[in-house]
């Protein structure tokens, strides 16, 4: 008979935590799958549960106070979420949903608590996500307050960007309904500023991909220096 | 002579310390002062050191990508600021600046972490802060979204809220050029905002204080059910 390796250990979170002890959460931890499209957090609800997502991937999802879905990023396999309402007791900030069939396992916040509480290693990986977190809300606070939908369009993008190893800059686009829901304007307006990107010359495109030919020239749109509306 | 007490002993963050560690600590800090207007610590600058306010009044200052400024919150006598560079060794997020004449207690980045990665209760501390910030920001970020600027500043208001003894809700209003950096929008707005809030009967003004006649009308606003343009 096949054994398959309980999860919990192909965790980065748990890295450098004993055997021993990955052993007793793997035994008090439950495995649960979501279909695509399931509502995995609910925002506003209450929640004691920390989730590492082990296969799949989900969509952090908030909604404005006018009832408006913002999408906010993006859970990677192997990534972790729900900290919040488990290091302060609250309800859940944001709604968390499924874009594809995912795997989950799920810590109570008391054995989370405890696990992170007596490891110091695993409460500074927790703090440095937090930071990240706030790091993250921060620019995303500068960028919504951009008052020109073309300039909050390109500075998004322009926090996708990856150089290739032959120094190519990158941008990897998602769905033109999430870049419109990250920077509060329409499908539309997403639409016709990427359109705008490539006949200026800003960009190409590459299937899914804006091949960058002026990176500096999309800075000087993020900067406010130059419009291409 | 009359000795005057070291000020980390009444921080509040330190309850529950050891005297004998925070006496070394105490050792191992500095006091710094800062005039009015002082900028206590610049965005996007290299920073190592953990701050608290012993006195004084401070700012929490953000500058947009195209270069407007947004005071994001203030800092009280007794609060810490400057935990995500000493938690990430990255650049500060945000500006902070004096609003009154202001003392400090400084620690190293090396002294904070130390003393907190060896404390949980301290860890714990600094971790509900840092979901409580996460928390705000995502408040913040449904409130930017909302396209109705008197729709944003009636959302702020709201967080504002106090319930008196009396049962009596009054909201203690923050300099208008405040609230309009908070909302993104002009003073002007914010003027003619809280002229209408009184105008309708939905709240009187008391010399700094706003007292709610009509809080649910309020709340409406806010959900943009009603508006009161």
């Amino acid at each position: 008979m096949l054994m398959t390796r309980h999860p919990i250990y192909s965790l980065e979170f748990f890295s450098g935590i004993p055997e021993s002890i990955l052993n007793s959460i793997a035994h008090e931890s439950q495995l649960r799958t979501a279909i695509r499209n399931q509502q995995v957090i609910t925002k506003g609800s209450l929640g004691d549960e920390l989730f590492f997502l082990i296969r799949g991937r989900l969509q952090v999802v908030d909604v404005t106070e006018d009832g408006r879905e913002l999408c906010i990023h993006i859970i990677h396999e192997g990534e972790y979420f729900g900290e919040l309402a488990v290091i302060d007791g609250g309800t859940r900030s944001t709604s968390v949903v499924s874009i594809a069939d995912a795997e989950l396992l799920v810590l109570s916040r008391a054995t989370a608590l405890q696990l992170i509480y007596s490891h110091p290693i695993l409460a500074e990986r927790l703090m440095k996500k937090l930071a990240f977190l706030v790091r993250l809300s921060s620019q995303n606070r500068a960028m919504l307050s951009i008052q020109n939908p073309f300039q909050r369009i390109c500075t998004v993008l322009t926090t996708l960007i990856r150089t290739l190893p032959s120094n190519l800059k990158v941008i990897e686009l998602p769905p033109q309904q999430s870049l419109a829901g990250m920077t509060n304007c329409s499908r539309e307006t997403v639409s016709r500023a990427i359109g705008q990107l490539l006949n200026t010359g800003i960009a190409e495109k590459d299937r899914k991909m804006l091949i960058l030919r002026e990176p500096e020239r999309l800075q000087s749109i993020v900067k406010g220096k130059i419009s291409i509306e």
